[in-house]
């Protein structure tokens, strides 16, 4: 691999320089990290506190069977899908589950294709495990979504063996329609690509039902986590779908490469899936900050700053103020003291014209975020 | 990769079936796992039910700032040795310190040397991310302690790019005195190897102090993690030192491939390294069982059943009894209901004729567990 295949995440950066700031006495509106503000509800809360006293050794390399049953019963009643708890693993968050995926679904040399822009950690991990990236561009003109043509274009270009995408999506916020993400695993069938389905965002849509890949098929991987809906980054947990013929494969990687997810964070997550109510009651905050948001990027002239329809951010074109993201965001963040992420970290090219705003934060972040925004524009 | 060199952990296998007898009402005497069965310290549980009313996001990836200067003083204190806090960097468990190495530390197609007997993980990790390993077969005539020469003729037979090396070693508790670790890593840097010190038996060890690697270099690598002495397997902590040529790289790496470790387990650990005289009462009853076992095993007529200087393991020749101890094993655990591990998890070659039994339980079920194996033996 070439070392400088893998990048530094941006956000991070901006966040290490807000923090700086933020300890020479200076204030920062956080709107660059993808990462809600809320704790997570009482009831998961309660739960760790109790379970401080059962024992809390490794679980099974898939995780506690009950939180399995548990994550089985949430796609009877979200999905209508009876699914087997035994294709359920549990994970560290969703990056343990891209490790497994890739490592127990590809052998050496396996191309992954991934939209562009996208999740920077798609490319590094790739990179870092040795696998090739394909990426395959969508464009605001068609709401940043990926189309069946787009795939097959790029299939017929150079052919890949697997296909990651995300809906909703990071950082556009996109979100495929139950019939188009039908197409394209149709579409990775006819092609012989393995799809993997990045779930992390469901639950946050604004606009309907978020539709799992599992709805379609039974042969494809579906990588979903606690991180975003329920409040959880910190928590490191997650979980992956495996089809059957992969299955044991990853298991037995799992045990060596991970033993298993953190127990006390299992426990977290069993309660978790029972507050729902106090994540919807979330969700609709962020579904007010997405409007305020929008409207108010549109105000201060950023194109392509209608709402999308899920995730929690805004991923806008600034080109009218500027052609390198990367320096915009430092800038606002020392001058005007508002934090966001250049554009870079989701596409190496053309990344520069491009901002993420997140909306997970509290509504007067957003409107102080804003109004410094103005004022910043404005000097 | 060949998908039959990730092979299972037969341990989890043995675990599987004790708890299987365990549903149907049966009782068993568990000498299969390495996991301690006390719980945190006190002052552990305290700090995690307080960190509970904080914000639990992601850290930064190489983990929080005040846990990695509480670790470098852990060196101050415990090694003499003076560590930059940027050197540290917390993990998921040594599980992610072992991905993190290897990919960091070495690119593709190179080789890793590893003892055998050893920890099974590392053959599978390296063969699931696509790394070769050579195994340098270590025997009990010296304690099954690794030596220069050993090192030397297996580099001369096919060199190698890196060395992982366990002291004190799962499964034989062997401890290199601290000349022969010093020794060992000047040979690593005459060959050109680099050198990864699997320190997570740490503080485990009953006949006198541990040499960390950094009181000898600051070229190589160290694993370290909570699982073992501070009793905390199921909370998924530990961490690494990187010498510098590697840290930027491991860091965005880990950016990538893990974001963070667990915040809620960061807390704990910062809590469990300011515990340290609960877990050295928990070591002295180790110290109590490693005896009791050792002298047990011995009358039973196991050889080489002589206490081993670390760890908390008893791995035993059973030729007396069997020639295939995985068949010894599950009759054993079927009939006499002791659970123990077959060497074969350790030795795919000699492993046969080993069985390692652990003493991180309690007294109690290692007397019963002696009891009913001298009753199954006779049997």
């Amino acid at each position: 691999m070439s070392s400088d295949a893998i990048q530094p995440f941006y956000a991070m950066e901006i966040l290490a320089r807000a923090q700086a700031l933020e300890a020479q006495g200076r204030e920062v509106c956080h709107l660059e990290i993808g990462e809600p503000g809320g704790r997570p509800a009482p009831r998961v809360l309660a739960a760790v506190a109790d379970c401080l006293e059962r024992p809390m050794g490794y679980t099974s390399a898939k995780g506690m069977p009950e939180l399995r049953q548990r994550l089985a019963r949430y796609y009877a009643e979200q999905h209508g899908v009876e699914l087997s708890p035994e294709r359920i693993m549990v994970t560290m968050g969703s990056s343990s589950g891209f490790i497994l995926s890739f490592l127990a679904g590809f052998g050496p040399g396996a191309r992954i294709a991934v939209t562009r822009p996208g999740y920077p950690a798609y490319l590094n991990i790739l990179a870092s495990l040795n696998l090739a990236s394909v990426e395959i561009p969508v464009s605001p003109a068609n709401g940043w979504r990926l189309t069946v043509g787009d795939i097959e274009a790029a299939h017929a270009r150079a052919p890949f063996d697997g296909l990651l995408l995300a809906s909703p999506a990071n950082p556009t916020g996109a979100v495929l329609a139950r019939e188009d993400l039908a197409a394209i695993i149709a579409c990775c069938d006819r092609l012989g690509v393995r799809f993997i389905s990045d779930e992390i965002y469901h639950n946050l849509n604004y606009v309907g039902g978020d539709a799992s890949a599992l709805e379609f098929s039974d042969g494809h991987i579906v990588i979903n986590s606690f991180s975003k809906y329920y409040c959880m980054t910190g928590w490191r947990i997650g979980w992956l779908v495996m089809p059957e013929d992969l299955i044991r494969r990853a298991e037995m990687m799992a045990q060596s490469l991970f033993i298993s997810a953190s127990s006390v964070s299992q426990y977290a997550a069993l309660a978790a899936l029972d507050a729902r109510a106090d994540y919807d009651a979330r969700r609709d905050e962020y579904a007010t900050n997405r409007l305020i948001l929008a409207e108010g990027l549109q105000a201060l002239g950023f194109k392509a700053a209608q709402p999308a329809d899920g995730a929690f951010y805004a991923y806008v074109d600034a080109s009218a103020f500027t052609n390198d993201t990367m320096d915009f965001c430092f800038r606002m963040l020392d001058s005007a003291g508002v934090a966001a992420t250049p554009g870079i970290d989701f596409d190496r090219t053309d990344g520069h014209k491009y901002v993420r705003f997140s909306y997970a934060g509290t509504r007067e972040t957003i409107e102080r975020g804003l109004e410094r925004l103005g004022a910043f524009l404005k000097a």
